[in-house]
Parts: structure tokens; C-alpha cells; sequence
């Protein structure tokens, strides 16, 4: 099981040559979730060699400008390039009329599936779920209706002990996915031997928690306790707190504390104001509260396998 | 007087990181105009050093994204660099329906007046005017409605011609305007010294058209004939004229055609498709036809004195 996140942008408000806003995408069990899409988003994915046909679900969190102004491009491309096959958006409600808007008016026809799922739920939901993966909304408190998003692996199948299933010889290749979904083993003679003395447990399911953008929010920690990657905001340093909560941003400070409260395993920070020169300085001010922590860049990628 | 045309970018169809799409500054009598608008098209403003705060007016060719998915961005920032003059759109008719859903759904109000100017004539109208500028627009052949741009210097003052005048006693300073402007000078004893025996032509007024996106088109030479400039699409080469014709687009001999019928001074050749990688082949092709032709380049700057 692995999980690999690639920052495409990771800077707020308006785009510029070195400071592209936010857009990521999430490979995990082989989806390839492009989550929000800035203006440049698809000469982003370009650069970073992501493979266009790949992306098959895009999450848009809130409908500002730096988080949403690349999606009718990168769609327009999506049918230049003779995509045939569907495209599911997942964004609050009005994403479809802007999209269909500039598609009619640019007599721009698409000629694969766009499926749009609008968000209006103000609670956390499960808006997408296949075998391995399950996403949910994660409420987030902005000046407008925003989610971030919550990509969980499903437990996988246990692991057979070839060890101890050699040494039973009525146990045949055919039992062998009853014994990965956890079932008992009987043998002939009505004895039972346990699933556990003969399987291992799977690798523990990981997980990827986006919040982006939030004012510090204290409601969104059970939704992501314990999870091994979070992505919170920290538009600005505590030297301008008061502005944060004005615009209802975060502090690296704030990110830091959520992190800590949610018992995250890393926190990366992200969608910095272009006031700040010196990145370094998020770190600084997160690391006394929370130690594993990193800086989002534009291309750089974190992995997890176990 | 003078004229300064800068390319922001000058390539067709989906943008790239080397390889914007359409959009241009042309800087006349200092107005600084936008000509089109595609995605990025704020980042390439940044970087070649274009003040946001001198464009006041926007050309806006067509609905076609590469030419125009860069507005709503570009009208966000200036929001955000809190832009108080006001800025005047001219674009076919649906523009404003989109720039105005998309700022009412992503709540990006802006504080500054936004006029929009429909455009749906399908003959050449004047749509600015100042005194010593104005613009008319080119209809194009495309596949949607298009216009191209023609931008005219209007005939300056007259230059005084300070030796002669010095021999006439009776001209005083204050009659310099009237001389200006092209009044003969009545001496007291009734004789009239002709206008031209006291001034100098002012310099011819330099023109600038711009023709993208377009087919073939015969229609446009007289409207641009004689210009100081043209830029004309050149979508393909030769070797693809019958999917330029197909699509709508020219070819780079095509253009040259175009060019010397209208007895232009200097043909820019751009809004090259993605298959070529060597643009050099654009001037070998049109050469032949039209001797004073250069190659659109981003960060390229094109200047004329008089």
C-alpha cells in the first residue's frame, strides 16, 4: 500500500512564474485524484509529468479564484487531447453552471463525460468509495463554503502465512481467498483453525488529510485523527494573526496545533502569502509544537509505503 | 510618436511553460492595450515587467479559451492589488455573462468599474476613440465570432517651423496653437502667409493590426491595408493547408499573401501550433512572398519611431 502526493502549487491569491497556487495530486492505490486546480494547473501537471488520461476525479474545495480558475482550461485540454473517458468533479454547488457557461459560449464541446457531484453538505460525507478507497469532505470554516478532503485505504486482505498453510495439507489453493478475507479454516474432521494462525495483518491503511483554506478550526480534528499526511494551510506567520482570522486563513502555528491535537503522523504547510520571502520561517514557528513537519513545494512529491 | 508592441504569448490551442498562449501589450501614446487573454496570461504580465495598474482596456478576440481563460484571473488580481480605475472589456457578446457568474459564485467582488463592451457587429466598426488614438475592429473568418484590432495614431499636430517663423515679427507665441493646428497667419496688413510656409508635416501616424484567429480571408486587406504592422495568425504551415482550412486557421504563406496584398510594412508571424518545433520553417515559407517578416516570440518586443 503507498500514497504519493505532488505539489503542483502551494502558494496563495494571484500566480506568478515561481508561486503558482494550489493544485496536488494524490496517487493512491492507482487513482490519480487531482485535488483543486489554480490558474496554470495543467501546465503544472505538464511539467510534473503527470499523465493527463490518469486523472479521472478532481476535487475542487472552494470556489476562489486560486483554487478553481484552471479547471475550464485543464477541461478544454482534457478535450483537445481526444479524451474519451469520464471525468468526475467533485465541487460546491455552481462549479457546473461556470463550466457549462464557458463551454456553451466558447462553443467549446467536450466529447467525454463530465459528471459533476456538488457539494452542499455542511457535515462530513463519504463522496467517493470504490474496493480500496474511501474519500470524505472535511467541513472547513473560510469566507466561503469550502471542504477539505479525507482519502482513506480500506483495510486490505490479510497476508497468508505460507509457513504454517504448508503444514496443513488440506488446505488448498482454492481456500486461499476465503483465508485473505478472514475466514476460519475446518478441516475434514470438523476441527477449526483459527484465521489468525494463518494469516498476518495487512498493513495498516494509510491516509491523506487536505485543509485548505481554513481559519484554525478545532471541529475538523476527529474527521482527521491519526492520519499520516496532513496538508494544512498556514497562509500566514503568527506576526499576522489578526489578519488570519480576519480572512479566515491559518498561522504555520495553528496548522502546528491542529497537527499536534490530531495526532497526524506529518504535517506539510502550504499556500503561503506571497509577503513572505523566507519559507524557513514556517518551520520555525511550527517545529516547537510540531516536530515532523515540511514545507510544500512546487514538484516536490512525499511518499508513504508500508 | 511611437509604438510598442510586446508578446506575452503566441501559441495556439493548450498552454505550456514554454509556450503561452495568445496575449500581447501594445503600448501607443500611452495607453497600454491588452490584446486577448489567454490562461496565464497574468503571470507573463508579471514577468515581463508590464505594470497591471496601466492596462485600462482589454481586447478580446474571441471566446475561444486560449484567448480568453486568463480574463477572470487577471480581473481577480486587480481586485486584490486593490485597483480603484476602471477598466473597460471589449469582447464578443457573452463575456460578461461569464466574468459576472464567475465573480457572483466565487464571492470576488471587486471595487473597481468593469465596462463591458459587447462586440457583434460583423462589419468593421470604430470602437474607441481619443484625440489621438482610435481603434476599429477587423471581422475575421473563424469558427466562431471573431474580430481582429486595427490600433491608429490620428494625424498629430503640425511642427513649427522656428527658422521661418522667427523672420515674421507679428507671430507671437500665442499664435502657435492656431499654427499647430494648420491656420494660415494673417499679417495686420491683410496678407495671408500660408499654413504651410510656417510648419512642417507632422510624422505619418503609425498603425498596428492585429488578425488572430483567422482563416484565409481577402476580406480584411483593405481594412488593414498599408499598416505599420500586422500580426497574423499562422496556425500551420503548408504542409497542413487543408487542416488550416479545416479549422479555420492559416498558414504562414497564407499569411504572407495576406501581408503583401495589403502593402504592410511589416508582417509578425505567431499562434503557432504545438506540432512544430522548429519555428524557423514559418519564415522560410512566407520569405518568398513577403520580404520583412519575423517570428513572434514571447518577451519579444517590436518597436516604431517616427
Amino acid at each position: 500500500m503507498s500514497l504519493k502526493l505532488t505539489i503542483l502549487g502551494c502558494h496563495s491569491a494571484t500566480p506568478r512564474t515561481f508561486a503558482h497556487p494550489t493544485s496536488q495530486v494524490l496517487e493512491i492505490n492507482n487513482h490519480f485524484f487531482l485535488i483543486d486546480c489554480g490558474e496554470g494547473t495543467q501546465t503544472q501537471i505538464r511539467k510534473f509529468k503527470v499523465k493527463f488520461s490518469k486523472i479521472k476525479h478532481i476535487f475542487i474545495s472552494h470556489l476562489h479564484g486560486d483554487h478553481f480558475f484552471g479547471l475550464i482550461g485543464l477541461i478544454s485540454t482534457f478535450s483537445l487531447l481526444n479524451r474519451q473517458t469520464e471525468l468526475h468533479i467533485f465541487a460546491p454547488k455552481g462549479a457546473e453552471e461556470i463550466i457549462n457557461l464557458q463551454l456553451k459560449l466558447t462553443k467549446s464541446w467536450v466529447h467525454y463525460p463530465i459528471y459533476f457531484h456538488d457539494l452542499t453538505s455542511i457535515e462530513s460525507e463519504l463522496i467517493f468509495e470504490d474496493e480500496k478507497v474511501e474519500i470524505f469532505t472535511i467541513p472547513l470554516k473560510h469566507r466561503i463554503y469550502t471542504n477539505g478532503f479525507l482519502f482513506k485505504e480500506k483495510l486490505g486482505e490479510r497476508k497468508l502465512n505460507m509457513a504454517k498453510i504448508l503444514h496443513q495439507n488440506e488446505i488448498e489453493i482454492c481456500d486461499y481467498q476465503n483465508l485473505k478475507n478472514g475466514k476460519d479454516f475446518i478441516k475434514e474432521n470438523g476441527l477449526i483453525i483459527s484465521n489468525k494462525d494463518l494469516t498476518i495483518d495487512p498493513p495498516p491503511p494509510l491516509s491523506y488529510a487536505y485543509c485548505s483554506d481554513t481559519a484554525y478550526y478545532e471541529a475538523l480534528i476527529p474527521i482527521i485523527k491519526n492520519v499520516n499526511l496532513l496538508y494544512h494551510e498556514s497562509t500566514f506567520l503568527e506576526d499576522n494573526v489578526e489578519l488570519a482570522d480576519k480572512t479566515k486563513h491559518s498561522t504555520a502555528l495553528q496548522a502546528a496545533n491542529i497537527a499536534k491535537k490530531a495526532d497526524v503522523k506529518k504535517l506539510i504547510l502550504g499556500h503561503y502569502s506571497s509577503r513572505y520571502k523566507n519559507l524557513e520561517k514556517f518551520i520555525v514557528e511550527a517545529t516547537p509544537i510540531f516536530k515532523n513537519v515540511e514545507l510544500a513545494e512546487e514538484g516536490k512529491v512525499f511518499s508513504i509505503e508500508n
